[in-house]
This record gives C-alpha cells, sequence and structure tokens, in this order.
C-alpha cells in the first residue's frame, strides 16, 4: 500500500520514523530515503543507524530555498539518483517498507516528475509498503494512496519566535 | 513545553514513537506512559525496550469499549495510579521528555479529571517537555499547550475493509 503523509503541522518525519521502529520491531526490512535532511543534525540518526535490517539514503540534504549556494542542477541530478535507487528497489524487492521522507518537496518543486512517479509507484511490488511524506503532496499522488493523514498545525511554538530545539525539533 | 497529537488519522503514536527516538538519539532521558495499548502487540516495542535512558508504563492495557470484560472501576483505578506516577515524575524531575500517549483517551472517557491534570500539568519543571497523543484532545488541554498538531484522515484502508497489518498498523 501507499501511505503519504502531508500537511503544514509537525509530525511527518517524526512518524515515519515511529513506522521504520515499528516494521524494524516486527523483523522487517526497511529503507529509508531521506531528501533535504542534514542527518548529522537529527537525533533519531543516532538510533536508526545502529539498526540493522535498515538501510538508509540520503539526497540533496540541502533545500535551494534555504541555502543559496545549492545549485538547482545539482537538486535535480540528486533527484534523478533517488528514482533510479527506486526503480532498483522496485526490482530487487528486498524490502518490507520504504520511506520516502520529505519526497513531496521534491515533487511540489518540480524536481522529480510526479508523472513518472506515479508510473513508477504503479509498478511497484505489492507486497511493499511505500511511505511517502512532506507537505503539498500533489493531488494525482494523493488519488492512488491507500492512506492519507493531514497533519494540520494548530498550534506551533515558533509562531512565538521559538527556534528549533535539540531533542525535540531535531 | 506541551505539545499535543490529535485528531482521527493514523499518526498519533507514531508521532510519539518517532520522537521518543529522536530524543534518544541525542542522549535525552525519556519516560513513555502508555493507556490502552497491549504492549506485546507492537512492533515499536521490541526496539524501545532496548533502549537505555527509556523508562516505559503501561495502564490499563485494554478499554473497555472493546473488551467488555474490563471494569471501568478497573480503568479509573489504574488512571489513578497513572496520575500519581506523573506527580512523582514531575516531582523528580528526571525525564528530558515525558510522553503520555492515549492520554485523551482517557480524559475524554472521564476516567481522569480533566480540571486535576491541567492544574498538575501547570505544576510540571518547565524543562520538561511533554506529549499528549489520542484522538479528541480536550479543548482545556488545547488550551494550555504550546504545540498542537491535528492528523486527519484524509484516506484509510479499514475504510474498505483492510483489518490492522503487522508491522504497519502494530
Amino acid at each position: 500500500m501507499i501511505e503519504i503523509y502531508t500537511g503544514n503541522g509537525k509530525g511527518k518525519t517524526t512518524c515515519a520514523v515511529g513506522l521504520v521502529i515499528r516494521a524494524l520491531g516486527h523483523g522487517m526490512k526497511v529503507c529509508l530515503v531521506q531528501f533535504f535532511k542534514d542527518k548529522a543534525y537529527y537525533g533519531e540518526q543516532n538510533i536508526l543507524k545502529k539498526q540493522k535490517n535498515l538501510k538508509m539514503y540520503s539526497f540533496t540534504p540541502k533545500h535551494p530555498c534555504f541555502y543559496k549556494n545549492v545549485k538547482q542542477e545539482f537538486v535535480k541530478s540528486e533527484c534523478e539518483k533517488a528514482v533510479e535507487l527506486i526503480e532498483k528497489i522496485f526490482k530487487e524487492k528486498s524490502y518490507n517498507l520504504l520511506v520516502l521522507d520529505e519526497f513531496n518537496i521534491a515533487l511540489c518543486g518540480k524536481f522529480i516528475d510526479i508523472k513518472k512517479i506515479i508510473s513508477l509507484l504503479e509498478k511497484r511490488p505489492k507486497s511493499m509498503e511505500v511511505v511517502i511524506t512532506g507537505r503539498n503532496a500533489p493531488k494525482g499522488l494523493i488519488k492512488i494512496a491507500d492512506l492519507v493523514s493531514e497533519i494540520k498545525e494548530i498550534k506551533h511554538p515558533y509562531r512565538k519566535g521559538v527556534k528549533c530545539r535539540k531533542g525535540i525539533e531535531y
């Protein structure tokens, strides 16, 4: 099945981490592919990297909107590599769960072609769960998904000027 | 700060698990208190129980709405014990993060008095992050929270009759 966690609230990547831990806890094989995430920054990485049965990949760790020296061409080339990896993962069928964290950001930024992805997702092994996170999930993706949770921000301390806190937001 | 994850969509407990893993990854001390959760059932327990710096408690593992032989009195007495534990945790100040998973269910089922809890939460150590999950978060709780994410169900496979799947839903 395809699961999507989208919306503007806190909890999408955090939920993906929970799903990874749950699947690993039942002995499943998991692949976590992250976009626009600086791995060294996030606390969860220190636990995740110790888990056997989990393979992690990171593409384009910085987003050009926040880092002016990150070139669009670099992001596009990273995303192309990521799509090739997903194709390989689908062919090899060696994972029970594939998580594409912040993938919606790559899609809505037009770094990856949504039509190509939908056609690729339709060819996925039916036994493999695919989890996609990130705000602004494209409509086409929501249409083919089996489960969609929208995480809405009702309140967030950054509205009051509180910055990201170690161990809590990262 | 107080964080609430509520709403009818999938991802509340999963998100709490992610938050626990993130905090542990940065060497923080975490306490996870769960309500209405049969620990042996959930995959994440197998990973969580191996983590040093994490202490777990479970109260009233079954909900009387789903298990007719679970008496209301038993649930109330379990919830009283849980509140005593929270009071103790606040006094001892030995955790950086306290997660009260499915606590909203205990509150909206009137097993715990909401006024008592709000007054208790206001006395928490200011350095301790408190995360509360469960659908139907009471208004009074939302009012005092610093962060509230509402996880809305847009699509869920159980609507098509798909039952909970091992490694995915539990």
